[in-house]
Parts: structure tokens; C-alpha cells; sequence
């Protein structure tokens, strides 16, 4: 496979530094709501020697992604937080310099978890090699790495979106809500984006090819989404929560599928005056936890296996192994008081109101 | 399949009324809050006449289930809301009593959705026969049919809980709930119950099985949870929302699977003095149309698939289908500040920085 070739010159810039030292961008102080630069220290230290069976890396694309924010903060979230004066983490190509493994080679290109840094020395365990035939090895980092793994698997996998439907993409112009984006289309989706600016949003229609794309500053935002979904949404790519999300919200269809992939818009903020907006705070939660929750109405959704439950069910009553209890009410005049006591919990089993009796002749 | 035979002389209660006429529960008004009587009204009229292709069926048992109070609303749910002056929905269990269509006989025994009232007429479209092994019929209103469908399905398809992990499973002692832990104890998981008695916690644990039954009223309910659940919980399957899902909440382990039944806590509820439950908001939404919302970490929950991803993707990117665009910064200095802007929606593409040259001699 042989990748569109990018412009070489980009790769030509000569970087005024001294490859002597090992420069660090370390976390200085934890960040409340915003960083600053004043959270970031940069250093310089010694180049990393490698051991047998190790290699010496050396940076040469650094991606920079949302989902350090949160490894800025002191909280265990899905990773442990950086630690202070420590190396910010990320993913970068690497090229390796020294090998003292037989896997690596002088000259080799990896993708690594190197870190905000120039050098850095692994074991070669989670290293993962660049196909020779990847002209731009920083794709890596995006559109063939994390980011592009990201948008494949959430949409395909987890939203699952069939021809026709409506795909709303928070982010559009992203790294990830781009390709999600894209792919929806080629999967014969009725795509609308949401982006920060004009140029963005005019970018993800005319480049990408989405059907429309609607600046989320715009103060008519809730009616331009409805109007560009007269069908609901059935997928919403969730990058971004926060005021999107209340505009998304009340469109989504019956059966929606909405994959959290990132909550950019809280990574920043600070606890509400009149308290924790508890919407955000569930939605982190299923983010951080990656976590399932499902709404489901029975009979829509598996009416058609019926059979499939009648018979393991029945099975089970007949062997004694499930147990079932009945709270029985006699009369439909008292269908009312028994509903009512339902929703405080005072039925004990199954309700059922006896309105006939069941032996009466006929 | 003959199930176990209930005792007869339940089915044998002579009922003082008069079969002259159809009874029907009317939805008075809507309610406010918790139902009353008032919202209920009891009247008598004739007894509708099946035409070529109808039945004519009585009400021998009515299920009475907590989805009616939405119902009872005016807000458009999953369903229509019930008309004023209009009978109360709600399956039954119904016998034919006159028939003019082929496939029923007078004596059938059927479930219908024909409501809180003696008698309807029906074209047999919608109507599901009893098989003439159920020896005990009120069962296709509970452990075989919706209630019973609902935990095993709730269960098996959404949450897949897998033997070891830790249910957790609200209102445990109801309809669904004492389905769910049980199906959930056959699987092989530990199995905890969460109740609003004593009686119904004891019930739980002595004739269900459940590991332990935890009563929500309890003042320690928080701790009581945490201790019966010390490697978390997997599967939350909610009936109840509110208060109970707050306790359960930063119990839930990653990758955890909510499936989301019901939440008989918030049916009753008016809006809180200091505006809307945004958590009770979202999850109302997630249930009444049945959505998914699931966080990811792509490389956790995707890593194996790599490959997959990186043809399909490479395949559209040599095919042009996909356009990918970088925002490349030049120098580790810059990446602060590059993140910075990140975070504010600067970026135009996928960010990445360029740290060392990628042809600069070794």
C-alpha cells in the first residue's frame, strides 16, 4: 500500500536545537479549569542510554490529543494521572537511534508512548512498527492511528448505522469527526457536522463531503440542527457534550445510537455555582468507565424472540430452578388502589388483578 | 411442558357482579405527582358485539405494571398517552367468549392489550394464545410473557453478564427483578438485590437465591452496597433511577453494562424546586426511546481489531475516498501552547507536532 506522498519540504525544516540533550515537557502544577503555560515546565536532561535489550528513541511527531486533559488532573480516570514534574504522556513516531534489540534496527519508525519529550529508551514490548510503504510516517498518529481506529470502531461497531439514516458529528472538522463523518457517508448516511467556526464548517462540506455542517456558535444553532435533521438523528458522535449535547438531545430518534468518544467541552471545567451538572457528570462516568447504558422497550426490541425465551424460561419453571411470585388482587375495582400501591412499591411479586373468574361456564 | 399447578381454588372466587354489563377504568384526569382516585373513574356500559372476523373477549386476569403511569401523562412516550375519558391500557389474559374469526373458538384462552374493563372486541390480529400446557394462565402476564421476556433479554442480549462478575439489580423482589438475579445466578455471578422491605430482602436472599438483598430505606444503604460488592459491580440492571443509581453509581466497574428497564422512582416525580434532574432527564430519554450511549477507549476496547481497521482505512485512503487532514506545529517548545489551543478548538485537522526531522542524517 502506498499512501498519497506529502510534500517533502515539510520534512526538511532544520529544528535549531542541541541533539545532545534530552528536552522534557514535564507537568508543573495540575491545571484548574484551563491550563496555562505555567503548568508545563520545559527541561533539559541527559539522553537515555539503553540496556540490552532495549532502544533509544528519538521523537520525531508528537500527537497532541484532548484526552491529556484529563491525565493533567489529580483523579484517576481510565489511566493514572501524570504525576507532577513528570514527562507529559502522548503517542509519537519515533525513530530508533541505538537498538540493543534484535526486533529494532537503527532507522526503524515506531509508534510509542514516548511522552512530551526527544528521547526516551523502551523495552520495544509496545512498540508498534511502520509499514515501510506509509510515505507520511504521522499518519500514524492519526487517520491509520488511535484517531482513525477511533471513528471506524465507534461508528461501524458501536452505532452501527444503516444507509439513510441521520449521522450527527460533534467536532466535524477533528481529527476523529472527520473520518466518522466520512465513513458514515460511505456507508450511505445522511451526515451533518457540527464545528467551531465558518472555515471549518465550510471545509467539512466541501471537502469532506458532509450533506451540512452547522457552526455550534451560531445563536440559531437548535433550529439550523433541526432543520438539517427533519428525520431525527439516529447516530450522534459524541466528541464534544456539554451545550452540543442539549441541542442533539431532544432530536435523537427512537433507538439512537450514541457513541461517547470525548466530552471536550467539560475537559476545562470547573464545578457549577449551583453545583455539579449531574448530565455531565453520568456522561463522564460512561465515558471514563467506558461504560454501556441501554434503554430498551421489550416487545419492540425482542418481540421476535419470544419463542427463543418462552421455551428457556419454561424450561426453567419446569426443572424448579426459577421461582415466581404472584401478588394477586381480586376484582377490577380495585385495579386502581393495587396501581397505585405498585408505584410506591407496596405489591409484593408479580401484580394481577383477577377480574373473571377463570371456571365460570360460559 | 406443564408447569406447576397453582392451587384451584383460586381461580374458583365467585365474583359478585353482573355480566350484563362491561365495567371500564377510565382515566379521569391526569395526575400530578403520585395517581389518586380521582384521576380513576368506574363506569358500566353495554357489552360491545363482535362483526364477521372478531372476537368477543372477557378479562379473566389484568397485569397491572409500572409503564402506566407514563401512560397516564400527556406527554408523548414510547407510546400514546391514554385519552381522558379513555380505558386504561394494560395486558390481560382474556377468554374468548363469541368469536366470528376462523382461528379462535369460544373457551381460548389468549393475551390481548385490551385494558382495565370486562369485555372487548378484537379483530385477532394482536392476540398471542395460551398454550393448553399453562396450567396457570396469570404466568403469560409474568414469568412468560412481558415481565419475564424483559429480565431475560435485559439480561442476556444487553448486559451478557458473564460468571463471576457482580449483578447488581434493582427493585429485586418485582416482576423483572426477581427474574433478572435469578437468570443472572443460573450464569454464574454474584448476584446482589437491592428492596424496599425487610420481608422482600429476606425473600430475595432465602427463596431466590440472591447473594445478598440490601434494603434502600436503610440509612447505610451507601456502605451496605460497597461491602456486598467488593470488586464493583458489571451489570446494573435498573428498574428504579433516583436515588437508588446514585448509590450505585461510582460502583460501576469499566467496561460496566446498564441495561435500563424502568425507573419507578421518578414516575411520580414533579420537577425539583431548583429545576429539572438532568441525570433523571437523560436517563428518561435513554429508556423512553430505548437508546444506547456507550463510552469507549479505543485501544482497550479495540486494540485487537487493528488490523481490520488499517486495510479498510488504508484501502480508502489510496482510493481517495478519504481526505485527512494534519495541523502540524513545529517544535516541542510549541507543544503547550499547541495544546492549549487545542482544548479551545484552534486546531484545524489533527494536531501534531513536529519534534526532530525526519531526515536528518544519524
Amino acid at each position: 500500500m502506498t499512501l498519497p506522498s506529502k510534500n517533502k519540504a515539510d520534512n526538511s525544516v532544520a529544528l535549531q536545537q542541541n541533539w545532545q540533550v534530552n528536552r522534557q515537557i514535564t507537568l508543573a502544577s495540575r491545571p484548574v479549569g484551563a491550563p496555562s503555560m505555567e503548568n508545563f515546565n520545559l527541561t533539559e536532561t541527559q539522553i537515555p542510554t539503553p540496556n540490552q535489550g532495549e532502544v533509544l528513541l528519538r521523537t520525531i511527531y508528537l500527537s497532541l490529543d484532548p484526552y491529556m486533559r484529563g491525565r493533567m488532573n489529580d483523579a484517576k480516570s481510565y489511566a493514572e494521572p501524570v504525576a507532577i514534574d513528570e514527562v507529559m504522556v502522548g503517542g509519537a513516531v519515533c525513530r530508533v537511534e541505538k537498538s540493543l534489540n534484535d526486533k529494532f534496527k537503527v532507522g526503524d519508525l515506531v509508534v510509542a508512548y514516548t511522552g512530551w519529550q526527544d528521547y526516551a529508551v523502551t523495552n520495544g514490548e509496545e512498540l508498534l512498527a511502520l509499514p515501510k510503504t506509509l510515505t507520511t510516517p504521522s499518519y500514524a498518529l492519526g487517520v491509520l492511528g488511535m484517531p482513525g481506529l477511533t471513528a471506524y470502531m465507534g461508528l461501524l461497531d458501536i452505532a452501527q448505522p444503516k444507509a439513510g439514516e441521520t449521522v450527527v458529528v460533534a467536532a466535524a472538522s477533528g481529527a476523529v469527526g472527520s473520518l466518522v463523518g466520512q465513513i458514515a457517508k460511505l456507508r450511505g448516511c445522511r451526515v451533518i457536522g457540527i464545528a467551531g467556526t465558518e472555515d471549518k464548517c465550510r471545509y467539512v462540506i466541501d471537502t469532506l463531503g458532509f450533506d451540512a455542517c452547522i457552526n455550534h456558535k451560531h445563536p440559531d444553532l437548535t433550529p439550523q440542527l433541526a432543520e438539517q435533521c427533519p428525520n431525527g438523528i439516529d447516530v450522534y458522535f459524541e466528541n464534544v457534550g456539554g451545550a452540543v449535547f442539549d441541542v442533539v438531545m431532544p432530536l435523537l430518534n427512537p433507538c439512537a445510537r450514541v457513541p461517547l468518544c470525548g466530552l471536550i467541552s467539560q475537559y476545562n471545567a470547573t464545578a457549577l455555582p449551583d453545583g455539579p451538572d449531574r448530565l455531565a457528570q453520568l456522561m463522564g462516568l460512561l465515558l471514563v468507565k467506558r461504560i454501556k447504558m441501554q434503554g430498551f422497550i421489550v416487545f419492540d426490541d425482542y418481540g421476535h424472540r419470544y419463542n427463543e425465551f418462552s421455551q428457556a424460561m419454561g424450561q426453567w419453571l419446569v426443572e424448579g430452578k426459577i421461582h415466581y411470585r404472584e401478588d394477586k388482587v381480586i376484582g377490577l375495582a380495585q385495579a386502581a388502589k393495587a396501581f397505585m400501591g405498585l408505584l410506591e412499591g407496596e405489591n409484593f411479586g408479580k401484580l394481577v388483578v383477577e377480574v373473571g373468574p377463570l371456571t365460570l361456564a360460559n
